[in-house]
């Protein structure tokens, strides 16, 4: 059976058949309305793009959905989001991509929106050669900032999770060959592979922070999320606050399985799209935190000195030639 | 001497630098962070793509950078906003795209916001291969709420301004031949080029609408803008608010130079890109604003039937077949 295009519904249609993804009170207008109380907004914008950000081979339509929605709350999250309002969604399709393949996109965008909140505010839909997904995100600023801009020397820096998982999913999913004397655990293929296809964030980080706050004076933390990597993150966090970070190679969390070598700490520190939380605390804070929190640990400190990262491990410094993902 | 090109520039480098087209304030952070009062808010998401909505034959970056900003206020102004607070700007260019393309886009964004109020709040940058813009802007809503769905039979259609002019400047940028009998005046010409490339909106519709309100009870008029054409806004009022429309030819508002003639009558209600807003009020509302407000037309009227749209002169009806611009 010929599978149904875009080309093949029309416009009208195809507008129609997206508007029963979407609460009812949101179609129909030319805007979405947003009511508000007296609370402060977070917004962020993200695009993601075929054969840059994704291609049909590493990842599902609806993984994909799930993935664009995560990686808009993961930012929100990083600035102290509190809840999340809801998404605007503009699509650029190829005519001849099928209907099926846009219904299990907004299949795992709702299914996202359902476990961590929001709804679909509305959107824009066009015709394009290359499919591409751009998604802002709106949510409610917290009682706490976090801001890349203040973290302070003295502070310890800690991160969420693990790291590279998502990195090594992608790998696996493109069939890309690793050195012959490396065999990967089924456990930590599966694992990874659902890192990179259907990433978690933490949406109970903000209150545990607060809940281990003993001076309630203190409104703003360092804080980013490690979408671009954890060096870059780190990198981010010491240029924005003007301070020197100190790695800690040893307190780094990495999967049981992990394999060692230059090779997998490359993956490691550069990989990106884990969505993890990379933040600092005051060293007291720090302590109560990741007691409280399983998923938290410490991995380093800030000094004073120039915008920079180093290692403890003066060996694994060489790490730090390597150079993130880019796209131009 | 070669022109400097986004592969050259580098990732870091082109951050960098459209960072400087934004207010110091809303940079190098995961969010914007926008601070409200007890207002709620309009939020709105419109894409534009190379060669669907634009291409470097018709329309040079800077007017097209004008024209995104002013086709999203225009949905704000059309629900009835009182303020744009900004927009987020997620930008997918071609790694071949000179700088100056992009710097000029900026300079017509800006431009834009300038005039009609609002910032830069962020975005997101990515390579592609088609030039695609999507800006998502935000708008505080004003005491009255315009609808789509709060068109009520018996009320005056209204619209502001001219119809047709940006479609007749589109086919001029596009050299397209017009029948030999035409000859058009360059005031004309002049004034469509205008049209197609820096659209403007109406700033203090809002203000006058409420300034004529004799009823402060009515907080809900029906209204949308004419960016897929006249006759297309007409029909989604006429379906949304579930009331038929009867539309007076003799009282559209032409160009004094707009020739006549069944084609000129097609670009005239299905041209689009005309940002212009339709609305309908109760009578005497409706004489007073176009009393007050010169840039207002009364165009026909609601009546209770089947949702659709007629001329009261029966001749002009076969306009009606003409389909507007799809994208699918």
């Amino acid at each position: 059976m010929r599978k149904e295009l875009l080309d093949d519904i029309g416009e009208k249609e195809l507008i129609n058949r997206l508007g029963k993804f979407m609460p009812k009170n949101q179609t129909s207008d030319d805007c979405a309305f947003i009511k508000t109380t007296n609370e402060n907004l977070l917004v962020n914008s993200d695009c993601l793009v075929e054969n840059i950000h994704f291609s049909d081979l590493t990842i599902c339509p609806k993984d994909l959905g799930w993935k664009a929605v995560v990686s808009n709350i993961s930012d929100l999250l990083s600035s102290g989001s509190k809840e999340t309002i809801g998404i605007t969604i503009s699509l650029i399709l190829p005519a001849k991509t099928e209907w099926v393949w846009v219904e299990e996109l907004y299949k795992g965008i709702n299914k996202a929106l359902k476990k961590y909140g929001g709804i679909i505010l509305g959107g824009d839909c066009s015709k394009g050669n290359q499919k591409t997904i751009s998604i802002t995100a709106l949510g409610i600023q917290g009682e706490l900032k976090l801001r890349r801009n203040a973290c302070s020397p003295g502070e310890i820096i800690l991160t969420t999770g693990i790291h590279g998982l998502s990195k090594l999913g992608f790998m696996v999913q493109n069939k890309i060959n690793f050195n012959n004397n490396i065999s990967l655990s089924k456990r930590l293929i599966r694992k990874s592979i659902a890192h990179f296809c259907r990433p978690q964030v933490y949406p109970n980080f903000l209150t545990n922070i607060i809940k281990t706050r003993s001076d309630s004076k203190i409104t703003k933390i360092g804080c980013t999320d490690s979408s671009d990597g954890l060096l870059q993150a780190v990198q981010d966090l010491a240029f924005a606050s003007n301070c020197k970070a100190i790695m800690n190679y040893e307190k780094i969390p990495k999967d049981k399985d992990w394999p060692e070598g230059d090779k997998w700490d490359e993956y490691y520190f550069f990989g990106g799209e884990d969505y993890e939380l990379v933040f600092s605390l005051p060293k007291k804070w720090a302590k109560k935190l990741s007691r409280l929190d399983q998923n938290v640990t410490e991995i380093g400190f800030f000094i004073k000195g120039e915008p920079s990262i180093e290692f403890k491990d003066n060996k694994k410094n060489k790490l730090l030639n390597n150079t993130p993902f880019k796209h131009f």
